[in-house]
C-alpha cells in the first residue's frame, strides 16, 4: 500500500486547489503565457516560540506531482462551473506536471525565508499545484517542527503519538504521525499510520476498559492476562489506590508478572509519578516503568523533567498534534521567475526575493551549524548548498525517495548539529544568521528600482 | 461523488483508530463482553473566546458506521503486528457496527457537557469507532464554531473561505469548507469541496498573476478580457498606484468595464479600504466592491467594521482555518453505561455523568434559548429534546440525511435564537445556563459513592 492511498485519488487531487490556480491558469492558456515560471515556497517568518523548523512533505509533493491528471468527473465538474472553455478544458485533459523541482530534502532544518522546494514548470503547470504544496509541506513542517520540540523536551524518555483523535482531520493524523516519527518520536497510537508508513504502533488501555469490569482489579487481571507485558491504566478511580491495586497483581502473580509499566492520564502528574513510584519500589516492581499523558507538550514535560519526575515515556497528543502554541506557519510560494527574467512582489511586509537560489549552511570548527547564506543559484559560497534537484521532466529522479528511517536517521543528525540553544523550549538569545548574499540583495535592489518601489 | 469518496476508503477506515481500541477489543472479545455499551460524545468545556459550539461532523459519522469494514489488506496488516489472534482477526473480517446513534443534528449550538453524539451498541463496537467519532465530531464542531463567530463579526459582508493552503492537511481543508458552508460562508476557494459537497467556489487573481505580465495594467486588461466581472488584485506593487490603474481602465473602457471589485490583501486594510474607495467613487465606479483578505479573523473584521471600513466582503484564510485563537475544544468519549449499569469515571477534573441522557433547552418569551437541562433519558423537562436517534441497527434512518441546504438553513435560525451576548466576538457576560436535572445528579452522587469516590 502506498504512502498516498490512505487518502489520494487520481480522480480529485488536481482539483485539490484554489479556484484562482485554474482561472489563472486558463488566462495563462489563452494569453499563451508557457513559459518557464519558477516559484519559491519559504516561510516568511518563524512564529514565537520556535528558532528553527524541520522541513517534511516533500514526498507527498512529489507523489502529487507524478500522479496530477484530470479525471473525467474532476472535468466534468469543472464544465459544470460555466467559467471553462472547451479549449481549455481540453488542456486539461491533456494535463501533465513536466517540470523540474529542486529542494530540501525532509528532516533538515529550515529558517525564514529560505526556498524549501522551488518549481520551474511552464507557467500554468506551476501555478495550479501552489495551494497542494502549500498544504502538504506547511502542515507536515508545522508538525515535524513541533514534534523536534516534543521528542528533545523529553530526553532519554520515549514520546508516542497520542493525537489522532483531536487533530484536524483523517489526512492531518496520518501525515502527522509520519512527521513525528521523521522528529524522532518512538510510535503512533495511529494503526492506520502505521500501517502506510510502517510506523511503531503502540497503546495501552482506556478507562472504558477499567469501567466495563466489576472493580479495578477484576480490569487489571484480565487486561494482563491477554497482554502481559502490558500498560495499565491507574486513574480511573483513585490514581494511588490504583497503583497499589497494581502493586497487589505483582505480589500475587510473582514471576509472572510482567506488566510493563503504570500509566497516569490525570492530576498532578510529577507528584503522582512519585508517589507512584515509591509504592512500586516498595513492592519490588522496579522494572514498571511510569508513562504519563493528559494535556502534554514540550512546557509540561520540560517542567516534570525539570523536577525530577521519574517518568520513563509520555504519549502527547492535542497539544502536539494541534502545534497548539503555534497552530500555523507563515508559508508562501511566490513566483521569482519568469520566462528568464528575475520577478518579485512588493507589498507592504510581504517583499520576495527574486531569481532562483541556493542557501549555503556553514559549519564551525565544532560541527555546529553558524550560519546560511541564501544566494542566487549561480553563486559559490563555504558550506554545503542545501537544495537539491529531486525531479526533472516531472519524473522523480533516482535517489530522492529516500526511505523513512534514512529521513528520520537525517533530521537527529541535522537537528545535533545546532547549537543547544536553538533547540531549547524556552526559545531566547540570538537567532540563527540567516544573510541574503550581496549579489542576491544587489539584483533585489535593482528590480525593486524598475518596479517603482 | 459521495462526500465520503475524496478520502475514505472501506480498506482503510476501518484502521483509523488508536491501537488501544483494537487491543480493548480483541480482550473484550476474549472475555465475552458483548453487552451493550453506551457512549457519550461531548465537549467538556468551552475554549477561551467560545460561548457556544455548533455541532458538526455527523454525517461523516454515520457514514463511516454505515461503511465499516475491516478488508483483506487491514486484516493482514493487523496480523503482521503479531498482537492479535486467529479467532480475533476472523471475527474482525465479519465485523459490521449494528448499534444505536442519537446525536444532535448538525447546525445546533452545543455546551459543555451536553451529549453531542450518543453510541450504544456492544462493547467492541462501541469502542472501536472512538478515535474517527472525535477525530471528525472534534474539527467539524471546531470550524463550524469559527465560522460562526467570523461569519456574524461580518455582518451583511461575504465570508469567503481561503483557507486551504495553510490547514492541517487535505481532509481538514474539505470538512472545514463544509463547516463554514454550515456557520452561513458564502463561498469557498476550496474547488475540491466544491465538488464534493456542492458548496459555492470563489477566487480572484494570485501576485503571480500580476507579476507574470509585464506590468500591472496589461495583467488586469487581460485577466478583465477573460473574466469580465472579475475581482482585481491591487496590492502586488503600489496598492493605491494600482488602484488607479483599476481606475484607468474603467475609464477606458467605460460600459464595457464590469469588474466586480477590487481585492486587498496588505498593509492597513482599512485606510486602504477608505482611500481605495474615494479613489474609485472619483471615477464613478461606484458599483465596483472592495473585497479584503490577509490574516483576516472575527477580531480584525470586527475591529474594521467598527472603524467604519468600506469593505464589501472577506477572504478568510489561516486564522479561521486553523481555529488559531482555540486550535482544539476539550472533546470526550466516555463510557455511561454497560449492560444496563451506569458506569462513570471519577479522574481529577475529569469526572462523567452516568447514563443514557437527553438535553432540554428552554426559550423565553422572546424565543432566545433561555437554558439546558442535562437529564436522564428517561426524564421529562419543558423545551424541545435536542437529541434524536438516527441510526438504528447499525441503518441510518430515514430523516437522518439532511440536505447540507438544510443544516445550513438550521445553523442560521438557531444561532438566531442565541441572545447577542453569546455571538460577540468578545466573550462576556454570564455564560449559558446549563444544568444538570436533580434525578442525574442523584444518580451520578449514588454511583460515585458506590466507586468510592
Amino acid at each position: 500500500m502506498s504512502a498516498d492511498e490512505a487518502w489520494e485519488d487520481a480522480r480529485n487531487a488536481a482539483l485539490l486547489t484554489d479556484l484562482y490556480e485554474l482561472t489563472m491558469m486558463q488566462a495563462y492558456h489563452r494569453e499563451g503565457l508557457h513559459d518557464t515560471a519558477v516559484f519559491d515556497l519559504f516561510f516568511r517568518k518563524l512564529p514565537p516560540h520556535r528558532s528553527y523548523l524541520l522541513a517534511a512533505g516533500l514526498e507527498s509533493v512529489l507523489a502529487y506531482l507524478e500522479g496530477l491528471r484530470f479525471g473525467d468527473q474532476a472535468l466534468a465538474y469543472l464544465d459544470s462551473l460555466d467559467r471553462f472553455t472547451t479549449g481549455f478544458l481540453d488542456y486539461l485533459a491533456d494535463f501533465r506536471f513536466t517540470g523540474e523541482v529542486r529542494a530540501v530534502p525532509e528532516g533538515t532544518p529550515v529558517f525564514a525565508n529560505e526556498p524549501v522546494v522551488e518549481v520551474a514548470a511552464p507557467l500554468p503547470q506551476a501555478q495550479l499545484v501552489e495551494t497542494f504544496l502549500l498544504n502538504q509541506v506547511h502542515h507536515q513542517t508545522l508538525m515535524a517542527s513541533k514534534g523536534a520540540r516534543v521528542v528533545d523536551a523529553a530526553g532519554d524518555a520515549a514520546v508516542v503519538d497520542f493525537g489522532a483523535r483531536r487533530m484536524h482531520g483523517v489526512d492531518a493524523s496520518l501525515k502527522a504521525a509520519r512527521a513525528f516519527h521523521i522528529a524522532g518520536a518512538a510510535a503512533t497510537s495511529n494503526v492506520l499510520a502505521g500501517q502506510v508508513y510502517g510506523l511503531p504502533v503502540s497503546g495501552t488501555m482506556a478507562h472504558s476498559y477499567i469501567e466495563a469490569h466489576a472493580d479495578e482489579t477484576a480490569a487489571f487481571e484480565a487486561f494482563a492476562a491477554c497482554y502481559p507485558e502490558t500498560v495499565l491504566l491507574v486513574d480511573t478511580y483513585d490514581t494511588l489506590a490504583g497503583v497499589r491495586r497494581v502493586a497487589d497483581l505483582g505480589r500475587r502473580l510473582g514471576k509472572d508478572f510482567r506488566v510493563r509499566a503504570i500509566r497516569l492520564d490525570s492530576g498532578d502528574l510529577g507528584e503522582l509519578a512519585r508517589r507512584s513510584r515509591a509504592i512500586l519500589d516498595e513492592a519490588g516492581l522496579q522494572q514498571v516503568g511510569i508513562f504519563a499523558s493528559g494535556s502534554l507538550d514540550e512546557y509540561a514535560i520540560a517542567d516534570l523533567r525539570a523536577a525530577g519526575a521519574p517518568i520513563d515515556g509520555y504519549g502527547v497528543g492535542t497539544h502536539m498534534g494541534v502545534s497548539e502554541d503555534a497552530p500555523y506557519l507563515d508559508s508562501a510560494y511566490k513566483l521569482v521567475e519568469y520566462a528568464g527574467e528575475p520577478r518579485m512582489k512588493l507589498a507592504t511586509d510581504k517583499v520576495t526575493l527574486p531569481g532562483r537560489k541556493q542557501v549555503f549552511r556553514e559549519a564551525d570548527a565544532a560541527g555546529y551549524y553558524c550560519g546560511d547564506v541564501v544566494a542566487g543559484a549561480g553563486e559559490e559560497h563555504a558550506g554545503p548548498p542545501l537544495l537539491e534537484t529531486v525531479m526533472r521532466d516531472g519524473r522523480r529522479l533516482p535517489g530522492a525517495a529516500p526511505a523513512l528511517a534514512d529521513v528520520r536517521a537525517r533530521a537527529g543528525r541535522e537537528r545535533d548539529r545546532l547549537r543547544p540553544a536553538l533547540r531549547a523550549v524556552e526559545a531566547g538569545g540570538a537567532p540563527y544568521p540567516v544573510r541574503v548574499s550581496e549579489d542576491l540583495d544587489r539584483t533585489a535592489r535593482e528590480l525593486r528600482r524598475s518596479l517603482g518601489g
